[in-house]
């Protein structure tokens, strides 16, 4: 069974080998005779399965013994609230720095509960590049500095990430975690929603450190970081099917030879696609500067809104998925997680540069 | 392959046509080449999806037009929070009526946002029975009054609901929805975790009249009812394997002949392991009152820990799965939800039976 040319910018494309794993003992896991959903979660059985998730993505990001992993619901933009509610001191505020919609988001929650500063925008620029580091500030005392490590909507990815000292520095990596080597311990708290490169949608990763995790009872006890890590994220039922898939790709993470191997990877396919854009001699125009090009979200547009159509078109008619740019700014987007194949790349670059050959 | 006989609380059994089902296109969703987790949610064939698992639970549970369909996640537990967040007037207060655990946890995230009340309890007689209607007490002007339809720990279910008249009534029914008519128009909004009768665990159902979503912008953007109306429940990304198997489950009841036979095979199934209590002649002694006996959940002891001890040793050595009670109240429970079949229960019943002959 050929797999579809799968370029969505999330929930996307799985690897081949997790869905097989997944489908075959979809009824019978490890001769349970039950399939690994109708185990209950307080099971030795379903334990392995979390236990295995939380230690193959600490052993995978290298993550230190002095952070918690936690395995949550309600995405990315419950997180939103997550964080302010667990870590903004009403008395010094937290600092946001804003590099496309999902960071103006993250920062609306966070004035509900306190005050914000925007520390760095490349909000006028119509996001097309990450700030430079130097651009970017914030008060001494603030609690925390928030940062969306790679913007799915217009391309643009962090290369390097700010030094906050002794600052919490927080991200949100729903695209980009596991796609390249980083240092955790640069960072107060990461989190991501798992559908872009750990899993299916309904599970959100979020690793802690320690001394972040606070007792506060005014808090919903669902919302509380303590609750969760107090837990091992079993304080209510998890998302078990989920976790189950997620831990089947961390297992082919590790197969693929881990992160390091992952970002090798990621680096040719993002090569193919954008030497069709650079090479095209502006027929494609990448959005993102060059300097702040994403590997995961590449995004383009043609010279005309007609030429843009007409390629999405034929791409639809020839097999690809996704290509779209998002509702909110239009143009070709191909998203290219982890889990596409270098060859799909391959495919879709060669059909960039047919199409401009009988278009130009 | 022969299946296990599950009766596990939650997350429980799944019908066998189901799992074979979501097991046969698990990598081709209707010829889509890819796995329906690897589909956009923004998608054509995905919003079918959704839209299906909305209108065939319209269709079985009867949900009259102004009420909202809502697809969330955080279990009930999260819910605990999201109904006094977004419906406890902090002038008027809210009424609980206790009767059990997950009653307990609700008031307690209900004490967080206002003022609460007791409506009614009966946790000084060890939860073993509904309280009688004429025993419920609220104020005229509460904001609403609060249940959990059936107590998964204590074994106990309401039989008939109270006369709320003005007063929103608000269920928890995550371990019986679906499992017998109700009449969803006496109930402001409803509420249940899919993992004991919908689906996996992973997406919550919020069945709420229209007029009880307001606008609130000093809420946590995920936390409103609103948000998530306004959006279809596609305001972030949701778990969208999670609702894909929720649609399956929802074929399934259908095409058991709907809730009206499933609720007379639900009797059925509790009268086998029932009379094998009452006919034990004390040998069995069953938790719950009489009238307040639970359809989902049967729990009881043995005449002695020893005795009841060695029930549960010899149950797991011939292959019954979950009979263990609750942590916190010890015992033996028999969940049988919709998925159970007669067949197992038959099974558990002559099981029963046998241990008492040997062992009295």
């Amino acid at each position: 069974m050929a797999r579809a040319y799968n370029f969505n910018a999330g929930p996307a494309t799985l690897p081949e080998e997790v869905l097989l794993k997944a489908q075959k003992e979809f009824l019978d896991f490890e001769g349970s005779h039950m399939s690994v959903m109708e185990l209950s979660h307080r099971s030795k059985e379903y334990s392995k399965v979390h236990d295995k998730a939380s230690a193959l993505l600490r052993e995978l990001m290298e993550i230190p013994p002095d952070y918690e992993i936690l395995f949550l619901q309600g995405g990315a933009s419950l997180q939103f609230s997550m964080v302010p509610m667990n870590l903004l001191d009403r008395n010094h505020g937290a600092s946001y720095i804003l590099t496309g919609s999902w960071s103006e988001k993250a920062l609306k929650e966070a004035k509900k509960v306190g005050p914000v500063e925007i520390a760095a925008s490349t909000k006028e620029s119509g996001y097309h590049a990450i700030p430079p580091l130097e651009d970017i500030h914030w008060k001494q005392e603030t609690s925390y500095v928030h940062l969306t490590s790679n913007n799915t909507i217009y391309g643009t990815q962090w290369q390097e990430y700010p030094q906050t000292g002794q600052v919490p520095l927080i991200a949100d990596m729903s695209s980009d975690i596991l796609s390249k080597k980083i240092d955790v311990s640069r960072f107060g708290l990461i989190y991501a929603g798992a559908q872009k490169n750990l899993g299916p949608s309904g599970v959100t990763v979020v690793i802690i450190r320690k001394d972040l995790i606070k007792h506060d009872d005014s808090l919903p006890t669902m919302l509380s970081y303590e609750t969760h890590a107090n837990s091992k994220s079993l304080y209510n039922t998890p998302p078990t099917l989920a976790i189950y898939l997620l831990s089947l790709v961390l297992e082919w993470a590790k197969d693929q030879g881990g992160v390091s191997q992952i970002e090798k990877n990621n680096q040719q396919k993002a090569k193919l696609i954008y030497d069709a854009i650079d090479e095209s001699n502006g027929f494609y125009t990448g959005h993102a500067s060059l300097e702040s090009r994403s590997h995961m979200n590449i995004t383009f547009t043609l010279p005309s809104s007609e030429l843009t159509e007409k390629f999405l078109q034929e791409a639809g008619d020839a097999g690809f998925i996704g290509l779209s740019g998002h509702r909110s700014v239009g143009g070709c987007r191909a998203s290219i997680y982890n889990a596409v194949p270098v060859e799909h790349c391959l495919i879709l670059a060669e059909f960039m540069k047919k199409f401009q050959k009988t278009n130009s």
